[in-house]
Order: structure tokens, then sequence, then C-alpha cells
């Protein structure tokens, strides 16, 4: 089937993230009565896939006859592999080119297939088995290494040698617009013997893409490098919200927890590798060069502009905290993928790797409040008065991210989520 | 239902780890083609909890009508909570014993109902979402301190204000029996300035126990140290296998990741704290008293006599290498699933929850060959001429467990996997 006009008969505004170029993947449901189905965002709508595989429109060779679509996620779909993601999407561009009358001239068919965004539910969009934290900022490694072990080689030994990574908490992964409450815990205030308990008073965003895994690996093997993009079905925005008063008394020697585990936020719509396409840009060169498990044929990332905003309750506009760029990570998502399988550790579709913290060069690409404020020694300035060293009761904190194509965005939406105060 | 005469119509071996006394639950399935079902260990046979289901024993209050037993997985069982658990295990109790007629002198049913467990395939028997492993052994982590990191203050500081943990990889936990392969990985030897890639050379065990969770909490909640016995399920051995040298390179700053994702082993029999309950004893004292949020009404754990066993490719015996205990634990399992909520994560039915290293103040105690063999420098003695520093290829790690009541057994079974040489 040929991919069509990238026209669509839809009114897909110019700025819209969510163009014919994108069609980025989810899970929605109608109304909370109804069950949970994939679809694709297209402008200011939802194509619901179920609608469409039901009434036959995917008569590919490999997804003909697939319930892929009819799943309450997109596991069964990532776990398909290439072959699959790239008919399908050839399908609907196809369906919702101008040129294409199946759904164009089908008043009944779009009326149950296409839903107006703001009306429907977006959900989780995978069953996530297993997350995984990596750490591939060099800049935040070396922000964060100066602020809780002092200026001396804040790069750790094995930084540059490989992908540092932590397994992460996976059931409190939440969907974009989850209100979460402030954790509470165990923090020793500097200068202290004991430690102390209450509500973090260092609460902290950490700006992030992540990938979905596509395929799996059986336990016992590895996913070469030069393999890795095929593992790999997309990308979505994730703010790891951390504690960073709980983070640094809990983590030595074993790693973080608690501090980290009571909430991380993603953005509902993946963003296929197949999508981000025309935005791949060489990675920073790698210095001493990676093992040859961890070099690839090419060494290529992706140039995604991000951004972070915060919404101070009972303000009517958010600012502009962090601008940064996916393309200053160091190590690369297939790097990282490959480095996670080289133990023999099985990854399963629908596992989330995120990046780590994305800190570029510029104080102000810097990809956390821990960094922006220096621990709180430098409040931001907000406007309106108001500033802020880390996060309040109330606030909001949106991480978006956009490619500028030629005429057309591949944007990720948003990835918001407001902390409420601590239960007492 | 009265919980019957606790002898039971089966001729049970007096030194039998599944006793009338303990009736430990997991999920098997008779043939590779029948569909995966929750059992009851008892004597040498599982009994097949979705047969008496199916033929309508289970008709107290509580379970009768629900599906828990026709699931493939444990885990809606453990998600009724206590009320269903005492009455399973009084039906249970009552349909095996000598006294009922039920099953005794229903040859039919026992026939669908009653297998040897030698016959059939025992699985993983909980959905795990997320697996933690916590750190809660004074001596072992004392030992791994001095061993790692110099004799100076081996305790971490906040070790004795909080149960230390860090989240472990779900996706490779696999049950009993199942072999692995020696993991590869990057690792720094002594005094090398750059790492090399290789088979891990200090493959290790570590003897542990783990709790499976029944009833979880909402994510925001949190569960106190006093109801916190109300969401344990019960207990199985775990051997969290360690490749030491990967672990050593890699850990710095965020903890352990490849050098532990390549295998946990389970064992398949959840031995419940209802049966464990006449074996509870004093926790150890805990000097300084942790924080209120970690004291409960009362402070107890169990005493679980434990034992580890290694099994040289091509030798006929085993022969046992560590003599530990449950109770030497510094952390009950009440405060590790307080600890572990107390930031509003939320944890799910069928969460595996590992203890950490049960090593005891003995050297012969000790719960890993790292501590054993002192980081390889004195090798045990294995009789038959061979000796280890670590796991080598074709070794079988055998874990086993056991309660002794009077005159009955309250036990795990055993917990083995075998290693097998890196994939190259
Ligand atoms: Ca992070
Ligand atoms: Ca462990
Ligand atoms: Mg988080
Ligand atoms: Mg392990
Ligand atoms: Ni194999």
């Amino acid at each position: 089937m040929a991919s069509g006009s990238l026209v669509s008969f839809l009114n897909i505004p110019e700025d819209s993230h969510f163009s014919m170029q994108n069609l980025p993947y989810g899970v929605f449901r109608p109304t909370p009565e109804q069950q949970p189905r994939p679809g694709v965002a297209i402008g200011e709508y939802v194509l619901d896939l179920s609608a469409l595989a039901r009434a036959g429109l995917f008569h590919g060779p490999v997804l003909k006859g697939s319930d892929c679509f009819l799943q309450p996620s997109l596991n069964a779909f990532m776990a398909m592999g290439k072959p699959a993601w790239k008919e399908a999407r050839g399908t609907i561009q196809k369906l919702l080119s101008v040129d294409e009358p199946a759904l164009r001239d089908n008043a009944e068919l779009q009326k149950s297939a296409l839903l107006p965004m703001s009306q429907v539910q977006l959900m989780l969009p995978a069953v996530i088995g297993d997350y995984t934290d990596f750490f591939t900022s060099k800049y935040h490694t070396m922000n964060c290494g100066i602020i809780f072990r002092g200026p001396e080689s804040p790069l750790p030994p094995n930084w540059l040698h490989l992908p540092v990574a932590y397994h992460g908490r996976a059931s409190s992964v939440v969907i974009s617009g989850t209100d979460l409450h402030r954790p509470r815990g165990q923090k020793r205030p500097v200068g202290k013997p004991t430690p102390g308990f209450g509500p973090s008073a260092k609460l902290d965003f950490e700006l992030e893409m992540a990938m979905l895994v596509g395929p799996g690996n059986e336990l016992g093997t590895s996913v070469s490098v030069d393999d890795a993009a095929d593992h790999i079905f997309g990308l979505v925005l994730m703010n790891d919200w951390s504690a960073r008063d709980i983070q640094a008394w809990e983590y030595q020697p074993l790693g973080p927890f608690l501090g980290k585990s009571f909430g991380t936020t993603v953005s509902p719509w993946i963003v296929t590798l197949e999508a981000l396409q025309p935005f791949t840009c060489e990675a920073p060169v790698q210095d001493p060069p990676p093992l040859p498990y961890l070099t690839g044929k090419s060494c290529r990332t992706y140039d995604i502009p991000l951004e972070v905003a915060l919404k101070p309750a009972g303000e009517d506009k958010s600012s502009v905290v962090c601008k940064s760029n996916f393309k200053h990570l160091y190590w690369t998502i297939e790097q990282q993928l490959a480095h996670h399988t080289i133990n023999g550790c099985n990854l399963r579709p629908g596992d989330l790797l995120g990046s780590g913290t994305i800190s570029g060069p510029e104080p102000e690409s810097f990809g956390s409040l821990l960094e922006l404020s220096w621990d709180g020694k430098n409040p931001l300035k907000l406007g309106n008065n108001i500033s802020r060293t880390f996060v309040e009761d109330g606030d909001e904190v949106i991480l978006t991210a956009c490619c500028q194509g030629d005429g057309y965005k591949v944007g990720f939406g948003t990835c918001s989520g407001k902390i409420l105060p601590a239960i007492s």
C-alpha cells in the first residue's frame, strides 16, 4: 500500500504537533465506561485504531486478521516489530490523506473513528513490565557530581565507558495530567547527626525522554548496538519527579529508591523512530571510544528541542524555566538498549527506558531545579514577583518537545503534572 | 468451616517440608500443553485448586463463586487478603484431613486434583509487577562494606535508620530449576585504568528470602507498620545471582544494574505468614530506635533455618557452604513494607520484596561466596579436592529453608539454579 499524499482531508493547524508526518500512537477511551483502545493523534483528533481494524481497513499482509488494535494496550503491536509498524503507518497515512475516499467519504466511520482529543481520556499507552532510568547527559552528571560530592572529579570513573542506569519503579509511572502528592520521608538536614521525617522540602522535576521497547529479547541473549533500533518502538516525554532531600539521604550505597518511586509522569503519545527520521543528527564524539559492543556502524541521535514550563497555583500563565535538546545526550538510545541486554537481561515489549535528565551546556538548558537553582542557592525568578528553588504545592510542571520540519511539526504534546500537598 | 484434623488421609513423610501445617501455594501445569493453575503442596503431591474450585468445594462466604483459583497466577487470590486466605486454608486443611470424606472417598476427584509433584511443571507463582531488593542483614552489609570500601565505617550512615533497598529487574525473575548463562559485561581489573569486557569471573549467589505482596495500596497512600502484615501473602526463597566484578565497576553512583539483572531465582512454593506463625521470635533490638513510622506495637520476626549447598558439575553430591537463619535480619518484613510505601509508592499484589543477603554473625553463616571466600582470598574446600572462590560453570546452587515444628515441618522446598557457560 502506498503511503499516499501527506495532505489530509482533515484541517490540521500548522502549529499542531500531530501532523500527517507524525502519527504518534497512544491508548485512550472515549468515555470512562468504555474499554481502552489504541489510537493515533492527528491534528486535534484521535483516530480510533480499533474502529479501523473492526472495519477491516488494516488489510496488508502483516496486520490482516491481527487483533493488535483490539487490545487495551499497545504491547501486542509493539511486539510485532518494524514490518507491522511500517504497514500500519502507511495504511493510516493513506486513510487520512485527501486523495483517499475510504474514511474521507464515510461519515459514519468518521463519527466512530475520529474523536476530538479534548473529549477522550488518554491513558498509559503500554503495560510497563520494567522501567529503567539511564543517566546519559554529561552536563547533568557533572552538575549532580559537583552539587552532591564536590568539584573534584565530578564524573564517576565508569561514566565515559558505559551508559550508567538503575532500575526504577514501574507501578508508579502515571500518565500526563495525573496529580501527585508531595512525598514524605526520611531526610537528614546538613550538619545534623540523625534524620528527621516529613514532607520533602526539595521536590524537583527531571526533564527526560524515554523509549518504549518494541520486540523484546529472550533471557540469556543480547541485542547488538546495530540491531537495537529495531527493538525501539518510539519515544515519549518523561518527568522523573525527584525528592532531592529523601534521595540524598537514602541513595548510598544502592541508588535512588523512595526519592523517585512516588511518581514518574509520561506523555501519552509515542512518537515513532520512523517519524523522527528527518530529525536525526550526529551524536557527540565519544572519547575514549567505547568498547566494541557499544560501537555501532553509525552513531546518530535526534535533534529534538525541549522545554519545561512551571505554572504556580493561581497564576494564569506558566513560565519557561528550561530550554534543552535531546541531542545533548552523550550515549545514544541504541547504545543504551545494547548495554541493557549485554548481560543477557531480557527486555519485554512496552518496557520504559528513560534517558536521564537532559541538561545541556548552558545554565538555561539544565533539566532540573536542582541544577537551575544550584541546590536552592540561586532562586529562579518566574515573573509576577514569584521565585522558586524547588517545586511548591500547587505548581504544575509542563514538559514539551517539538521537532520543526519543513512546513510541519513532529511534536510530543505535553507531559504535565501538578503537585498536591503531602498527605498527613 | 472448622479446619478439621491435622492428620491427612494422604501418607505424608515425616521429613516432608509440605505438612498439613504448611500448605504453601504455587502455580503449576500438569503437562506443558495445559494451562497454568494454582496449587498447594502437600507431602509428595500437588493439590490442584482449580479442580477443587470447579467441583464447588470452596463454598465459604468469601470464596464462593470466585474465579481466583481459575487464574494462571495467584495474583487475584493474593489481592483478596486475609479473609480469603484464612477461608481457603481452612477448606484445604479440612479436605485433606483423615476425617473428611469429600476428597478422601472420591477416587475420581483425587485422580484429577492430586498430582505427584515430580510429574508436574512448577511455574512462577505470580505475575511480578515490580521486584525490590532490600539490604537488611547488618552482617552482610558490614562484610560488603569492608570488602568493597575498607574497614573504616563499613555501615553506611543511613543504615541503622531505614531499611536500605533498591529496585531490581522483574523480567528476569525465574523459577527454581531454570538454568542461567554466565553474564558478560564490563569490569575493571584492580589497578587497571580502563575496563575490559568478558564473562563475569566473580559470579556469586545471594541467600535471600522474599515476601510476595497481598493486597496493594493506592498511589499516594502508605501502609502503616502495624497494618503491614495484612499486605504480605507469604515468603519464598530467593537467590539473587550477582556478578561481583560487573557490579563493582557499574554500581557507583546509582546502584546495582547489570551485575544483578541477568537472573534472580525464586522457589515455587509460597509459605504463608499463617503457616509461619508458630515460628515467630523476637526481632533484634534496634538501636538507635527507629522513627515512629517504623516503630510497630511489636517487633517480631521468624526463626527459619536456612542452608545453601553447591553441587559442582559431574559430582554426585552437593556440599553445604552456608548455614544461616532468617532471624538474623535487622529490619522486619513489616518495617520493610511500611518504609517502601511511606512516600506514597503503590505496591501491587504479587510484587516481590527480597530481604537482602541473609548473613549471620558466624563465618559459616555468610550468605554469599563474596563473604564466604572473602572476595576470593580464602577458597572454600568442598571435599573431593574441589574448592571454590566463586561459582564455576556447571555448578548448581541449592537454597533450602525449613522450620521444625513439634512432629512436623514447615519448609520451603528448594530454590536451585545451574550456571551454564557464557554465550559468546
Ligand atoms: Ca532520572
Ligand atoms: Ca541482594
Ligand atoms: Mg520518578
Ligand atoms: Mg539477581
Ligand atoms: Ni541457553
